[in-house]
């Protein structure tokens, strides 16, 4: 069976600039839509815009069949779930908790397994595609959890998805974001080292990333960032100390696991440097500035 | 005025993998070729081919107003310069040296200088495409020198590169090599944690590397390479020891000119434990193999 929109009763419960979005995604599918938000300015703009709300989890939970979270870590994910008036106090069995939040991998299963004991079931679907993306209903979701609670959730994600992919079970989807992090996380560093070494030598910058382009150098950053960087402007995007929290996560998630990472950790001690200097709010492409600034190898 | 092939006696030395497609593009091309080849096979190959063989560099000068080399360090083409017989002790003034080589930008910014004592132009010429790109005569070519020559040299590169971009003096073709090695060993260190993290997790890579090239994480060796890793098929492509190389010579440029790179080293640290443990002479992306073997990181 599949949550359709005709019948089904949808939370949203995290109203920031990603869960905003989504549950606007929502209210314009024809969804039938449930907030809590503490603030009233955002309840009274989502109730004009159709949406139920709700005083407390537990309150959303009792009215819903499907809840979507957008929080900014596992300890708010956790209050919602099991902290005071929790959305487990409120929501039958048989219901779907879907978490898009970006936390850690065992902290996925460990909800998981909590929310089982209340036969509710759980999908940890973390996106990526940015703000941008969820006011345009175009992310791009990494799901992890049950291929039938999965193929039940699917016309519900397409609200808000372009591309959900089911990758493996629970914690499998915050796995696959923690590797696109890494990923990206190292195209970004040999852009950084390029553009110091370019700089140093007294090369264009601009001329190198149109050769570099053409090659097997290119990558995403090196076509959308690389611009951004040499210009200077890092007006976000995507936040620096968000990044590196996304970072640590993928670091704590690779220790538990005894893979030793080689790339993430140089990134992440590089945009430790950028918050510490104040530079947190820039975009995380800012990184590239902590690169190449002193001779400082041993050989 | 432009070298052109009805009049032009251009020659060819270092017959290795590279500069052999290099000679056949000019052959094919309609080019007068003079080569210098040790080896009696080689040049009886080249001789048959319709090449003009010399016994020494000297004597290959004395006949040719264009040479181009493909060597396999500055040590190799400085001998060729400035040796016993060397090209310069036949070369006319008003020749050119085009030295396809990958070499550390100041040895080229050196022996230009030591080439105009001789009235001998110099363009740095770096390559990139590979063995396959020297036979079909599609290698990019960065290059670095005076507008003139570039302009002089272009109909003849032409025959054995598809682009060729004048990246600024003498000198700039090589950072251009550089950064390009720096940028592609960050995104293949990126790739690298990503296969290591999904690996240590359970997920399956393959998966994981579909729903990264649709994001943020893309890149040419999350293309190219992820494949050939997943499938442990480690036939070079580019050796791990060349790579090495390369990365040397970048991080050599970078300290000479006071930047400090940060993920150059860190894979320049993973191809010498490749190189030791006897797979230097696999492909290069083998170096993914090296990362999360062991849970090493200090928090």
């Amino acid at each position: 069976m599949s949550w359709n929109k005709a019948d089904a009763q949808v939370g949203v419960i995290g109203l920031g600039s990603m869960g905003a979005g989504i549950a606007r995604c929502l209210l314009r599918g024809g969804w039938n839509v449930h907030i809590y938000a503490r603030k009233p300015e955002v309840a009274a703009a989502f109730a004009e815009a159709g949406a139920k709300g709700h005083t407390s989890p537990e309150s959303l939970g009792r009215a819903c069949d499907v809840v979507v979270l957008s929080l900014p870590d596992a300890a708010a994910v956790e209050s919602v779930l099991f902290g005071p008036s929790a959305l487990t106090e409120g929501m039958k069995s048989g219901g779907c908790v879907i978490d898009t939040s970006t936390i850690a991998a065992n902290s996925a299963q460990e909800f998981a397994e909590r929310l089982a004991t209340h036969q509710i079931r759980f999908l940890d679907a973390p996106v990526s595609g940015g703000q941008a993306g969820a006011e345009a209903g175009t992310l791009a979701a990494m799901v992890g959890g049950l291929a039938e609670d999965v193929d039940a959730c699917r016309d519900l994600l397409a609200a808000f998805c372009k591309t959900l992919t089911h990758v493996g079970a629970v914690g499998a989807g915050q796995t696959v974001k923690a590797c696109n992090q890494v990923a990206v996380a190292g195209a970004m560093l040999g852009l950084a080292d390029a553009l110091a070494l370019a700089r140093a030598q007294g090369v264009d910058p601009t001329i190198m990333r149109e050769v570099l382009l053409q090659g097997s150098a290119r990558s995403f950053p090196m076509e959308k960032h690389a611009p951004r960087i040499i210009e200077q402007s890092f007006d976000p995007g995507f936040r620096a100390h968000l990044m590196r929290k996304d970072l640590r996560l993928a670091l704590e998630t690779a220790n538990a696991s005894g893979a030793a990472l080689a790339g993430a950790p140089v990134v992440e001690a590089l945009l430790d440097q950028m918050c510490e200097h104040g530079r947190g709010d820039w975009d995380w492409c800012g990184v590239a500035m902590e690169v190449g600034k002193t001779a400082g190898r041993d050989s």
